[in-house]
């Protein structure tokens, strides 16, 4: 079967989604172009991804004394465009949105009001604006693909199925730190911490898995993606990563996806979907070697991240845009080694209780509360110091 | 939401799966109208059924004396019928074939004449007949709704994908005999072999269990219902029977079903589709309570009938039917403690290894290697004797 050839914009193109993204694309070269190119960091790397994939659009930070050799470095002519222009662009189809924090909400909205499709990797700006971003899709006929391995498998779920979900199980590898005793938790390094047991990904989310705020941020990520009440999403460790979510349904059958952990499956399913297609390079389960699946429920008195995000879920309005600055300045100053791992919470719950939520905010308001957090943070963190 | 009622005839209502699809029936009463029903043993039992839901039609063996008070038990005006006339009625909408053994081909195969949407349990029929009762399938724009939980696992993972399976994952319980030595297992006796670790089903599926005959027939059905080869369906031994079985597509993406074992939710399933309604009586899984899922492969050596199976539904033409055959009549004799439980496949593949095999078999030449296989091993088990 030949299929119409999609026409793909890759934004945050040389970070750990956008890497895997380009390789999906190399393995099934005959669908796909890439047309559009965006990265803030490693210019060299996005000078060779230009080279190789000779995209119309380039996106990159203006002020770089990088980008006059970025542009001598291809011999096609390039425009540089801003991450929003390519996101809205008329000469893209899909857009992959793969920058992480913050920077990634503007573009993903100009992509959403262009009525694109959107393979979602950027966690932070459904987890801020869920409300806003849900109204967009709906009022443009976007749609968003989740590249989240949780989320894509809740999405493969509930494929072919007429009703949402009864309920949502998000599954949680319990991070590098499930079996330590709360004394040896207090001494956890970063190098330890970014150690994860079954996922290579970007430092930011590798840290968030160790403290589980990870799973937190997609229990507030599923809630908006599938219109479903928190009380209706469980999360339930299970160490292997090898069930990436399920799904039950209202006569009590529960549907699960299931892979070796390879983020180029979701990746590629957004890509391709509503198709499925062959891929040599994605591993294979192999059940001689899968003797046993565990599962426990989480400790969410060793990993408080957990309960607090989920809490600034359900509080709503600006307090999980909060949760997310203080979390990225949090897991900044433990990276930097300037606070411990335990604190990360601390810092990020007081953060939280000093904020003044506000109700259904605008974009703006959405943006100042990050600033806000952001800047109450480090003060609360020089305490700390 | 409201929807049509559909009216069922359940054919084989004294058994387990007859007596389950009734307590479905009664769990969601507003949806479903009986408007047959159908034993061929327990006549009182089939009395009370009748009292209680009032159906059209009803079919039972002519000959029985139990007919005459049957029919004055119930105060309404009952036409009895034979199953085929049941089956091809035009007042019925879905024919639920939970008769056991060969009785359920023909009026499976009347059923299908009709158009009817068929919820199959009777797992014989598709075995012994495949090839006809697909052509049939396709030919009159009929529909089976598996109800066997393995192939209702399958089907709803299927369900929303727009290409067949790359690869099916038929799960078993591997029996109460799983971890016997040899030694052991030559000594079983029926009252051990009627004990399921898993399920509460009639005796001849739960000695089909012990020996994992069932599987291999589950294997054949697999075959037909998904239209998948052979060399892409796998047996994976799951001793907790909660994952039901698994799809695995072209992507490597794999999907499960799961829940408590318990033979209402499939056969709801297959009622309601593509529905789902919520049914108190249903459990509910608790993954607190789920502790590990584990897998294994299945020993083929210990037990030759999982092989026997597989290689007969290979083989295709009349060996299926005969396989089927056998294996009714060696369960028997197994029961009446006149074989011990390891001579059950010895005998069946003997008679598997004197049967002139028919290639694309008319009915009438599945049922006459399906007496030839009676006659045949009811000799040899003389022998045996």
């Amino acid at each position: 079967m030949v299929g119409a050839v999609k026409r793909v914009a890759v934004l945050g193109s040389t970070g750990s989604i956008g890497r895997q993204t380009l390789d999906v694309i190399r393995s099934i070269p005959q669908r796909f172009r890439v047309v559009g190119l965006a990265a803030g960091k490693n210019l060299k790397l996005l000078a060779g991804q230009v080279e190789e994939f000779r995209p119309e659009f380039i996106g990159c930070p203006s002020e770089d004394a990088d980008i006059e050799q970025l542009k001598h470095s291809v011999d096609i002519k390039n425009n540089l465009l801003s991450l929003e222009e390519i996101a809205a662009s008329p000469e893209v189809d899909i857009v992959v949105m793969a920058t992480s924090g913050k920077a990634g909400l503007r573009p993903l909205l100009a992509a959403l009001r262009a009525g694109k499709d959107v393979a979602l990797a950027n966690k932070e700006s459904l987890v801020s604006a869920g409300e806003i971003i849900t109204a967009e899709v709906k009022q443009n006929s976007a749609r968003i693909r989740p590249v989240d391995s949780e989320h894509s498998a809740i999405w493969q779920c509930l494929s072919g199925e007429n009703k949402e979900a009864a309920r949502i199980i998000l599954t949680a590898s319990g991070g590098p730190f499930r079996q330590f005793s709360p004394e040896r938790l207090a001494e956890v390094t970063p190098a330890q911490a970014l150690q994860h047991p079954s996922w290579r990904m970007g430092k930011k989310v590798t840290i968030d898995s160790a403290t589980l705020m990870n799973k937190g941020l997609e229990v507030i990520e599923a809630h908006w993606l599938f219109h479903t009440p928190y009380g209706r999403i469980d999360v339930l460790v299970h160490p292997q990563s090898i069930i990436h979510s399920m799904v039950e349904f209202v006569d009590g059958s529960i549907k699960a996806q299931l892979s070796y952990p390879d983020m180029r499956l979701p990746i590629q399913y957004a890509l391709t979907y509503p198709e499925r297609l062959p891929n040599p390079r994605l591993p294979r389960l192999d059940w001689s070697l899968v003797r046993s699946l565990d599962f426990e429920m989480p400790d969410y008195d060793k990993f408080p991240c957990l309960r607090l995000a989920i809490e600034a879920g359900k509080q709503g309005g600006t307090c999980p845009a909060v949760l997310c600055a203080a979390d990225e300045v949090a897991v900044e100053l433990f990276l930097a080694g300037r606070i411990r791992f335990n604190d990360i919470a601390g810092i990020i719950a007081r953060t939280l209780e000093q904020h003044q939520v506000v109700a259904s905010p605008t974009l703006e308001e959405i943006e100042a509360a990050d600033a806000w957090a952001r800047e109450m943070l480090l003060k609360t963190a020089g305490g700390v110091k």
